[in-house]
């Protein structure tokens, strides 16, 4: 059976394994006071171009969003995100369970356009009515996409003035960072995000490691941001679990390396759709392929290969997404082009 | 320098660390719909004696403990716990952030008594303004305490029974479950505590595993518990990563064996301080050792051994802690006997 | 200046007063144990047609509104509300505060479409993902809506039926339950409602009170209410405040008849504006008329006549509103006839 | 059957009441943005000698102090209280509910004693592991207490020195706030509170309101605080019914001359007890009085006059408070003084 199912389906990089048992031993102190964690962290910061910046690991997505996001906010306000955004749909309400709201603005693609952030939020604050309603607080953009898609620096330079212009911090969710940043569709660089948001993750549990997100700070963390992940339920004993592998990945550059090897395997696999003349929902330049099927196409192709069903999409037929990642092989994509029929 | 600082200064066991490295490639579906899992949650109820049962995977040990109770709760009531229990103190405010209070009764050496618990039950519902005060809702214990000291099953019998009188459930921190049950003054089973608690945790972040804690339900999870799990950012996509460990843990008994070499260590560097003359603060009969030291002491044994630091007990003296784990070697102990001076 | 800003703009009905005068100073005990806030609850159960039932009082609207909302929400559930409804927009973010998100689906004039409930919860639960989401876990309804409109008998049935057929109850805002009940549109009873929905509040404050809303629990309140509304801030100490209130709208009829003579002034001020060729932005049929101006009209009304600017609605013009209550007299609409020029 | 229950076992002064009906057909703006809300804010201010402060009213006493602590405390900050506090024991706990655990040291008498602030203050931040603790973020303390007592302005300004010491705002909650001030005990003007605490609130409740407390910033309020008050459910529409009563009790002194007649029922309450030779639990200089009765006695004495019991205080003793208030006559203590026996 072909895995396409998600990008989180395998454990760890050999590498990373690799460094988790040569360091198994060694007696290290805990909650991330440890020289592999310092290490990781100064990596990240040299990559990112912000020596001066913080770190912090956390152990997933979900968790990560809600405990930065309610750092930055205070009571009364909310998180502006786009209506398919991570944090409004599919977070289970973790960060209306820490008592804020997700405001939302329209997606196209996935994507959240500057103008209609600003509109949105011109209009809050001339509403006569906005001391009754929930200020907006911080901007929350994923990056790539819930459906894959990419901001052109253009575009988060745009969003992150808009954000700025009204004094609200720009977030930006890179669960999947490594495999926008690998895209040949990427005109950004990871000290151009370090440079335009004010707080963002690198993702690892979706490139190469068992668990982990590194959280850069560019400017610092807000005060007693340690405490906060502690009373979120964030903080690992053996934060050398995640301060080991992040710095594996931020080695030689293993991080851009594999998320490339990711990308090349999703164009590789787009082509096959294509080829074979299958439509895309979406022409996603990153690890995520939304491709749109018919019920018995579905159903065929579910013999052979697993995939997510992403949404119905009219006359029948649905969305469904085809994930690929660092520990995707070339041969699991020439396996499906050879039995894949034409359309 | 010789390591006793904490019981969480390691990587995993040896057995834990090739399971995962065996099973690294498999391609495992999300969130704990993996095999593994499924085999780690079977092999658990089975040592339990509660085949009907149910387990989640979770983490770490605030997590844990913060949405395992704020799962039973409802707004108006708060969980009972010693004034020495982890979530009184340690955690951070984790269960005050999700809403809840920590009402708290005397500790006896870190333990809570039976008789106290009912009397402060009683007295809540016979108090005439009880309906204006935050009503007892789960009983919280740890097992082994904060102080490294346990319950006889006399003792656990009755505070269950003190629970259930008033209704509530109760709910024991099992950070360090296996050096409790391991300890030869341990008169419990795990299947006892199963028959005793209403909700558990096996702690694997401190016994053998790079992080993870078994969370067991005897007779079944509360209604929707994953979206509850996922809600408070304590679901892992790579759920395998739990599994996985926990399944190595549960095989050939692994974890109880490893517990009870932790133990021999244990009861080996507290004859070493017996021999040599330093009070113990707490005759504690798991993995954590608690010494009273001059400061002089301290200074001069922190030359060649990191322990902790717990609490001044006056005269100038401390309290300290000397903790050992499945990861300690009878050298360790040899080499500190060798070089603690008699006092 | 004549008065349409709102419907809270007076203090209370004479008659509401002086009930407060007369009994002011007996000595009762507090937090509405006292005789009169028992013989309110008696009064407005009897005119619910549900003896059986319980009735709590509380100050305001958004205040209830987070207080019935989180009584019956677990922490994994959220409130499904219109996307105008004052919940989603005007409360500040007051549900969330309380950790549940306010999950929206269409509006129209205001109201919500039962089949499109019933789609949207049919979606949630055969959503793959859906535990990965906010549960869906209580309908809620304002009638009349924030547009002033109304549900007809058959609508709330419908909508009754839909979230009862997902096992969710349906909680309906009755800020302005009056002036809906005495519409000529209404082809519903108090009683009525109190068979339709499982839980529902008597406007006071916008009816003839000083403050105070009557929550009607038709089928008994959710276990330690009382300790739930304390914990929310909203037990008052003197609940003799509200109780005494009610006990005077609900003698003789009181709440029904001011009621009867607010809708009575809003249809002769609809038909002042029709009269003078003013277009509605919605045919209202209770006590706030939505009038579109031009920004001229807007400024010379504003000269003489107070009120509240709703939204712009293009082309340079704006949805105004124009509210009467129990205490607006007729010489205001006639006055106000008297000057508004014909456009 | 005499009343000593409570004191907000009566509506309002006459004056309050008097000057809500000549004012009750005004037309006014919601929300407090009336002129008497603005009138009475301006009279406050001037009494307590800050005319540069802000001043919110709201509706009762947990609701506000659930609104001001969080409106000062960060997610990971707790408010530090006497264990007797209100806050602490008798508010539902609200002030978890809003996130925020009560931190508590010893009360003597119910109030909080300087150097032991200060102690608990340098202990948390000299603890090695006070980042995995909830941060001390702001002081509660209750003038007069919960047991009637009052601090001494070197006392207060003791308190204040240690909070500002640490960085922590002082906050008062002045429930009772009028009669601490009449008593012949107290040595403090409302300027020296003032001058002491960052925010305090001026109880109404209590003092010849039906409802109603004055929050004062002495150097202004929170960050939209208006927002935060909404959030919380306490804004209240009619803002009047708040501002009213306040600008009828802070004209020509009322607030202060009521108080002062509550102390003189008090003392002479007091003197009946001490006459009688019944001892007394505390010696309260305010208007609450807390007496020490057998079974017998109180049996007895409940037959003609009504009392709180307070909590037993052994060999079957019990200690029961006698409360009065603006609304006690001489008349009610020369009843009781004739029908009292000697003990």
């Amino acid at each position: 059976m072909l895995f396409f199912v998600n990008d989180y389906g395998e454990g760890a990089h050999e590498a990373v394994l690799a460094h988790l048992a040569e360091t198994n031993r060694e007696h290290l102190t805990g909650y991330g006071s440890d020289p592999y964690t310092a290490r990781a962290k100064e990596k990240i910061l040299a990559a990112a171009g912000c020596p001066d910046g913080d770190v912090y690991f956390l152990s997933g997505g979900t968790q990560t969003n809600e405990t930065v996001i309610s750092a930055y906010l205070r009571t009364w306000e909310g998180a502006v995100a786009c209506e398919t955004g991570h944090i409004a749909v599919h977070e289970a309400g973790a960060i209306e369970h820490s008592g804020h709201k997700v405001l939302t603005v329209p997606a196209h693609d996935g994507k959240m356009d500057a103008a209609e952030l600003d509109a949105y939020l011109a209009a809050f604050f001339t509403d006569g009515n906005h001391e009754h309603m929930v200020f907006p607080g911080l901007v929350y953009l994923s990056y790539p996409t819930e459906y894959g898609t990419l901001y052109t620096k253009d575009e988060l330079a745009a969003l992150s003035a808009a954000a700025h212009k009204y004094g609200l911090p720009l977030y930006l969710d890179g669960a999947r960072l490594g495999y926008g940043l690998a895209s040949p569709a990427c005109d950004l660089t990871l000290p151009d995000i370090a440079a335009l948001a004010d707080v963002f993750y690198i993702g690892g549990t979706k490139v190469g490691a068992l668990c982990g997100e590194a959280v850069v700070f560019p400017h610092g963390a807000p005060a007693h941001f340690l405490t906060h992940v502690k009373q979120h339920g964030a903080l690992m004993a053996k934060g050398r679990l995640l301060g080991v592998q992040f710095d594996a990945l931020f080695t030689d550059g293993l991080y851009f390396s594999i998320s490339r090897h990711a990308i090349d395997m999703a164009m590789k696999l787009k082509q096959v759709f294509l080829d074979k003349g299958y439509p895309l929902y979406i022409d996603s330049p990153t690890n995520q392929q939304f491709v749109i099927l018919t019920q018995a196409e579905a159903e065929e192709i579910a013999e052979y290969a697993q995939f997510e069903v992403w949404e119905p999409c009219g006359g029948g037929r649905m969305v469904v997404r085809f994930a690929v990642s660092w520990a995707t092989e070339a041969a699991d994509i020439d396996a499906l082009a050879a039995i894949l029929p034409e359309k």
